[in-house]
């Protein structure tokens, strides 16, 4: 058996049974490989970002690897950004990246470069497979790797003579390896300090914001008093009606400080002691008083959901039923503005939507009317780099099946970092509503400019890097180019009838709203 | 005087006056320096990848290096493949990448990475300045070594507080180096191959294939009876009336093998002994005959005229004049064809005109027609990562400050890598044509699926990977969408008529032509 179809075989026996993929000539046999052994599900992306991106929203919603399949040195390059946000998401993805021949290699021919040290910028894991041999033995530690708690990149490397060498051995898949377990002596000290004091929060992150452990951590709150906070970033976010509505610990440090700066103690469920994205001068890195006391419960490799039933069951803290949501807002109407939007989004939203968050400046106070909606899971942008919003909506869909709606809240700017999306979403036929909020401007830098001292206002060498006005971009047309349905809205009104058109749609669609 | 300021300052004192730019929160300092000290043309692209690609394109018109200035990690490794590209090009450009504060970085904020790690794979030069004292000199010498001849990446990492702080001190630009003297016993031993065979080949690669370098090389040839070949890959051949038609060594072995094997010496001009871009299985990674001689008459990083024109000399090889390139071709008309198109762009291209060609599979023939058109500039993709095609084209036309058409062939998928580039385009009102090449498919993909002996025929699953027609891009719409004008053609008249039209016009124009 050749190297490429011994590691088809290993992988879907390892339980990967789709594959992201933007493939080159080192890469055929592998492509070939996943003609002849049935069982992947292969999406094509038309640039690597698109295809990191997707993997990265597969894992949020499957809970499990796909893998991509890259194309050596640059196709890889391509698809860093979105595999640094996979990594600050703790998302495993396996990436099979093909490179030259290992006896070309020397050569250097044109395509040739660092793979290796590409992948190490943004890897827990990186291994060149060296013979076919080893395939099926590398496949497995390398899909072990992705797995481990709550979730890693691990990039195998591909040469191309490996690829079609024959002795391959199919890899036996292991058993997933279990996190490293939870510290009793934390749990008795932070038992001990809610049983003493009143002025503790209890910071979530991971998976401590998913549902099961918010019910944990709403009993611990009911029975101590402790106030329950989440991350500013959260990569998967349980929300809406029978979900705890969970404040984040805002952007910016002054913000930040009057939301927890009164608590003198914090217990760290999954989080790191919140910081600043960015520094500014003659503003300190931290967004706690220097005297804040940390006190960690569960490290982000650990189990919250074990940490948090042990702290609850050592408190005796009772079952507490989730306080209840509200009404269900209704559709706002007129100009734009972002609670209107958030209005009209909890007022449509289907039953166990997924949205996938990529607004940047538009979407500050999206959270608090929305919470009102059914049950539905919200994905952020989690590394900073922006360019994930429509490939992570996209890997939501294919994870979920087409059997539930992706709502991608998407700003222009970063929406034009991987465009490339929509056309998957059309080829695929995926569930998903794109909300386009074209402001015309990278909005966010507008205010960064101020915020940094750089001077009042952008002068008009700095407006040429900042404005994307001239000319503006059609969403429409762009969408309509790659096959999505579109639409213009410029009135909440005219947003709402396109939402629920949209919701009763099988297919994608995109909803231009001039903001 | 602050880091920021120092560093445009001293850009600007060495010659640097270009800036392509995607910058974010870590680089408002040098944005607003930007406003400051007046002097920089800036030009924004709304993804990386076309930040560097213009970068790469500017400096193989223009000659010098422009800077680029991305966001931090993410930022850059989205340019990574046209740096890639670049470097392969051996084009010269400053990367200013922003980084995390100094003080901030231990804090790992989620845009945190390793900055430097993703430059090694792809500068020549990297450096990250530890304090804005520092960074006039560290400026000095990123220009420098982008100066290095002909061309080289240097990267200049920037952290925040480097920007904003005090004590800048500006550059003192140096001359820019001269390349490394050529050997005179590679010039004797040149000679006297010449003058006692008749089987040589001279090989001319990087500037070798340029104008002043083509008059010496056809004096040397006429003298001597040597045949004159270029490399597969020219980053900038000049070509039309009053230049040499120069042949290319081919993309396969067998084409490879069948044009130069015949030549038992090989003299080198900044060239290297040819080799496959990929290696197959059972072929040899050569493409020569493995009792070849190759002699190096100019390394790649030596200058190839004053190579020649030694040799010339030492010849005695009389002034020759390069033979006419016989009549212009006319218009070709029905049904697309890759030689009707090329026959049609030599009867159409205007004069002095600049080609920038990513036509990937499609473009194999368009050497042979369009060498009677008038003088012009040819740049092919010289890294082999797709994508690079639109962002140089771009970078041309603004090298060319708008005086000579840019005329853009361009693969439709390679165009979905970096499409932002028609956005510059439309905002600076560039005169580029592009001609894209709308096939619905990875053709180069199906040819090395075979190739590599994958199979005879893709079946679905590889096809799903392999196939761009479902659904089918709207290459007009897409045009339209960001601003620019677009039409479809399904005939060579219809193309014709459109590039005369767009010929005539000062902004940009695509033409969707439907092979």
């Amino acid at each position: 058996m050749n190297g490429a179809k011994t590691l088809v075989s290993t992988l879907l026996a390892s339980g990967v049974d789709t594959c992201f993929a933007n493939p080159g000539t080192s890469e055929m046999h592998f492509v070939a490989a996943l003609d002849e052994i049935p069982g992947m599900k292969c999406v094509l992306g038309l640039q690597e970002n698109v295809v990191t991106g997707m993997a990265d929203g597969y894992f949020r919603i499957a809970r499990k690897p796909a893998c991509t399949l890259l194309h050596c040195g640059p196709g890889f390059a391509n698809g860093m950004a979105n595999l640094h946000n996979a990594r600050r998401a703790r998302s495993g993805i396996v990436n099979i990246v093909g490179d030259q021949a290992t006896f070309h290699r020397p050569f250097d021919p044109p395509l040739t470069s660092d793979t290796t040290g590409m992948a190490q910028t943004v890897s827990a894991w990186v291994r060149t497979s060296a013979r076919a041999s080893d395939l099926g033995r590398d496949a497995v530690e390398a899909v072990s790797a992705a797995r481990t708690f709550p979730g890693q990149i691990a990039t195998l490397i591909l040469p191309a003579d490996v690829s079609w060498g024959e002795g391959g051995v199919v890899g036996t898949p292991t058993v997933p390896g279990q996190p490293p377990p939870i510290d009793s002596g934390a749990v008795d000290g932070a038992a001990k300090m809610l049983r003493d004091r009143r002025d503790v929060l209890i910071l979530l992150a991971g998976h401590g914001v998913l549902a099961e452990a918010q019910h944990f951590a709403w009993r611990i709150a009911r029975a101590t008093g402790a106030k329950l906070m989440a991350d500013f970033v959260n990569p998967h976010l349980a929300r809406g009606r029978g979900r705890l509505q969970i404040e984040r610990v805002p952007y910016t440090r002054a913000e930040a400080i009057e939301a927890i700066g009164k608590f003198r103690h914090v217990i760290l469920v999954n989080a790191r002691p919140p910081v600043a994205f960015f520094a500014y001068p003659d503003v300190p890195s931290i967004h706690y008083e220097s005297d804040t006391q940390f006190h960690v419960l569960s490290r982000p490799d650990q189990d919250p959901v074990e940490a948090l039933r042990a702290l609850a069951t050592l408190l005796d803290a009772p079952d507490a039923e989730i306080p209840d949501a509200g009404p269900r807002p209704e559709p706002a109407s007129g100009v734009p503005s972002p609670e209107g939007l958030a209005q009209t989004l909890g007022a449509l939203m289907p039953e166990n939507a997924i949205v996938s968050e990529e607004s940047v400046t538009y979407g500050k106070h999206f959270y608090r009317f929305t919470h009102g909606a059914p049950a539905h899971d919200w994905l952020h942008l989690a590394g900073g780099a922006i360019g994930d919003g429509m490939p992570v909506a996209t890997g939501a869909a294919i994870a979920a099946r087409k059997q539930r709606r992706v709502i991608n809240l998407q700003a222009d700017g970063s929406a034009m970092y991987s465009l490339q999306s929509l056309w998957t979403q059309a080829r695929e036929q995926l569930p998903v509503t794109t909300i386009l909020l074209n402001n015309g401007r990278y909005d966010i830098l507008l205010g960064e400019y101020k915020k940094v001292g750089a001077g009042a206002t952008p002068g008009e060498n700095a407006m040429s890097m900042l404005d994307l006005g001239n000319p503006s971009l059609d969403w429409v047309r762009l969408a309509e180019g790659m096959g999505v349905e579109a639409c213009r809205a410029t009135t909440l009104e005219q947003c709402a009838d396109l939402m629920r058109r949209s919701f009763s749609k099988s297919g994608p669609f995109l909803i231009e709203l001039m903001v």
